[in-house]
């Protein structure tokens, strides 16, 4: 059976619509169905003007569609020809399953791409004035998904104390039990943290202190956006740049936030 | 002194001119002063249409321009008046030197901002079809400059063998040290490893074999384009994905490649 349709994996990056790809603009423009994610919000999913949106994230209350789900609407709606973009915030292969729904296209015999996108892991420390390196700071970084207690566990048990940046992603739930687990693997108390909620966004909300109030205080931002943990001594690095920094500010270029 | 000019730390991305921001674009056509590192393309140059244009990186044979000489000419610039964008290739806080660029204006007074950019640490593996990380198979992933043999060492002395996936960046001239760096720190022989050259480019390239073919041999590429090293599980799912998978080939995007 020759597939007509076309499935996009498509990162939609950390919020702000000035920050996708040029490619991401031109699939959601040609796209006939779009299955995305919480968080993404309408500024983004405006592109997507002849499209049928389908939401298929969590929602408060509510369980979230399943992995094996999206994978045979993605696959029953590429058969019928269509053109199908499956947004996902950030990048589509740090944390987002996209390498579950790539196999799961290719095993079908669907026709797909993968348009990576700016990933919260790097654009949203840096959205606080924080480097992920920094020359004679830190030589390396580490991204790791702070949503399960024993992934992240496993993770950290791979890195010595204090060696390179830590970022974590999906984490703020966890925020005090994770700033514990690193200071029990030995982590100095004073370590710079910092955590930055809805980067990007114009609500962009950003904590700062050291892994010892971490392990204190809940963190509690306004809304339920989502938030990166950052932990290394980049943090302390003294640089300002505004929640505003990523806003476009020049003619021609017209998102919500303008 | 009210500074009238501002500067743009922009990232480029990995080389595709579809990968590009739509606020890089539009920093990009706003700009009287473009300066810029070795490997972007004139796809991306382009859209400075008005903009002088100002090699700051390295060429063969000769010296890059200080990273002092750098600060100054941005500064200067601005102070004059001047929209001027620095322009890198991936983001500018991944191993961009964007912090130290970001201090230098902040301590004279310069307004400016960051805007980032899709880093091959992630686009790079994508484009060979390599998720950083897949349920199941990786929970984290390290980045890391391969350039300098000491850096390098430190950073993955702080890291137990085999544990997340590594990402090396600027690696290629020293693949087989590398290799033979983690082998000797304890590293699975048999570990997978990939290398993409010019990632997203049309002249893409991707060497794939194991942690022991790497450090047996000299893996070349034609031309001197950028290359990122992958080692880790993750090189061993099977997803296929051409190196056009990230080509625009929607109406309405015009880019060097369509």
């Amino acid at each position: 059976m020759v597939v007509k349709g076309h499935v996009s994996l498509v990162g939609a990056g950390p919020g702000d619509p000035g920050l996708l790809t040029r490619i991401a603009v031109a699939r959601l423009r040609a796209a006939d169905l779009v299955l995305y994610d919480a968080l993404i919000g309408e500024g983004i999913l405006k592109y997507a003007r002849k499209a049928q949106r389908f939401f298929v994230g969590k929602r408060a209350g509510r369980h979230a569609m399943s992995q094996e789900a999206i994978h045979a609407l993605m696959i029953r709606a590429a058969r019928r020809g269509r053109e199908v973009v499956r947004l996902k915030g950030g990048d589509p292969f740090v944390f987002g399953r996209g390498g579950e729904e790539a196999l799961a296209l290719q095993h079908a015999g669907i026709p797909y791409d993968v348009v990576p996108g700016i990933t919260s892991a790097v654009a949203a420390p840096a959205a606080a004035g924080i480097p992920v390196t920094h020359r004679g700071v830190a030589s390396a970084f580490l991204v790791v998904s702070g949503h399960d207690e024993k992934t992240f566990s496993s993770a950290i048990h791979q890195l010595q104390p204090n060696g390179v940046t830590v970022v974590v992603l999906m984490g703020l739930g966890r925020s005090e039990a994770i700033a514990c687990q690193l200071i029990d693997r030995g982590w100095s108390r004073g370590t710079p943290a910092a955590i930055v909620a809805d980067a990007s966004r114009p609500q962009q909300q950003v904590w700062r202190g050291t892994l010892d109030d971490l392990a204190r205080e809940t963190v509690e931002f306004n809304g339920d956006g989502p938030a990166t943990l950052v932990i290394g001594d980049v943090v302390a690095i003294g640089m300002r740049v505004d929640a505003e920094s990523v806003e476009p500010k020049v003619a021609g270029l017209h998102g919500p936030r303008t």
